[in-house]
């Protein structure tokens, strides 16, 4: 399962799903095309996230769409997630690997050229670059790397690069041009009015679904 | 190290330590008798949270003192951590333990006879009878068990119970003739003009340290 479909990766956010659930958000999502689902709690109790998780995985699991888990080693061990994704202030990825084991995606966030080329040299599976735009999801984002930035990393990193940060149907199709294997959103699906349209239209705009590496 | 003393147990909390550093409010709390030490961080990063704990961990282990890490199995297992502390709202302690191992502490909450007795059978380490008296350092907590709720605790499991919840040094002995094997506190060492002092007020009110179990 290392080799997965990054195309058009999913971050949920409660926080910005208008009261919907994650299952319902994510049902549609996946209908519409997404091909990867990442689920980040920074609120929530432990056990509680857990039973998010373990939601999610009895949606994905069926049709063949990877969880990923935000920060938390310990929840993505505990239900069997497909991976991790890590932040520059979560684990450090050493530790994590050891922990987690070589069949466990590890994903980093890279905010820099720098933090991508060490991600990869440490042995993460892919590399968030983040954020490609300025964002209003994340209010502490650092400058974004643009289209640019993209391309830089792609010549610097041979492991699947995923762009996430202000990419919506109009700009994904450029962000794959300049390098990256995917694209992941928040706001564009999980804020969206239909989750299934909003995913339809991203999923246009990028190449078919394939595995990536 | 499943063995451990628990007769003197202080649970770090950094929004009482009045901008004191863990480290500091640690030596000087095992100067005057602490015989475990809890780590909780509920606000903070990651990445933050592993750095505490391995600062303490330079501290404590020299001293032959336990660090237990509240909620965050990743963390403790990350830092090899002796321990780890589950609420009611943290993973549940099969999934804790299948991913700890049989060498690690797991201590539960428990905030109902029920708790206590159903952590004992999951297989649970300790007990932290929670809380025993009411307390401000927690907002949320459940209706005080009081010195007949370890009594009954006492009489209903087998493995070290420690009592936690508006402990200081008039009440400790109290604690501990109701059954307890421990007293845990949290504001009595950590938010006290002089941490030593108060944790030798603390020791001289329970029996000598000694290995409960």
């Amino acid at each position: 399962m290392k080799s997965i479909d990054y195309s058009l990766y999913l971050v949920l956010d409660r926080s910005l799903s208008r009261g919907r659930s994650h299952g319902d958000i994510v049902a549609a999502a996946v209908a519409g095309g997404v091909s990867c689902v990442q689920l980040r709690e920074k609120q929530c109790s432990t056990r509680e996230f857990l039973e998010q998780a373990r939601t999610l995985i009895s949606v994905l699991r069926p049709r063949g769409i990877p969880l990923i888990i935000n920060d938390r080693l310990d929840i993505a061990l505990a239900v069997g997630a497909d991976g991790v994704h890590l932040g520059q202030e979560d684990l450090p990825i050493d530790m994590a690997r050891r922990l987690a084991g070589e069949q466990m995606i590890i994903g980093i966030s890279a905010e820099t050229v720098e933090h991508a080329v060490a991600a990869e040299r440490a042995g993460a599976d892919y590399i968030g670059i983040s954020p490609v735009f300025a964002t209003a999801t994340k209010q502490d984002h650092s400058a974004p790397l643009g289209l640019a930035g993209i391309g830089v990393i792609r010549a610097r990193t041979t492991i699947p690069l995923v762009g996430i940060g202000g990419i919506n149907a109009a700009n994904a199709a450029a962000i794959l041009a300049a390098g990256a294997d995917g694209v992941a959103v928040v706001s564009a699906i999980v804020a969206a009015d239909d989750p299934a349209a909003a995913a339809r239209a991203l999923r246009r705009s990028c190449r078919p679904a394939e595995s990536c590496r």
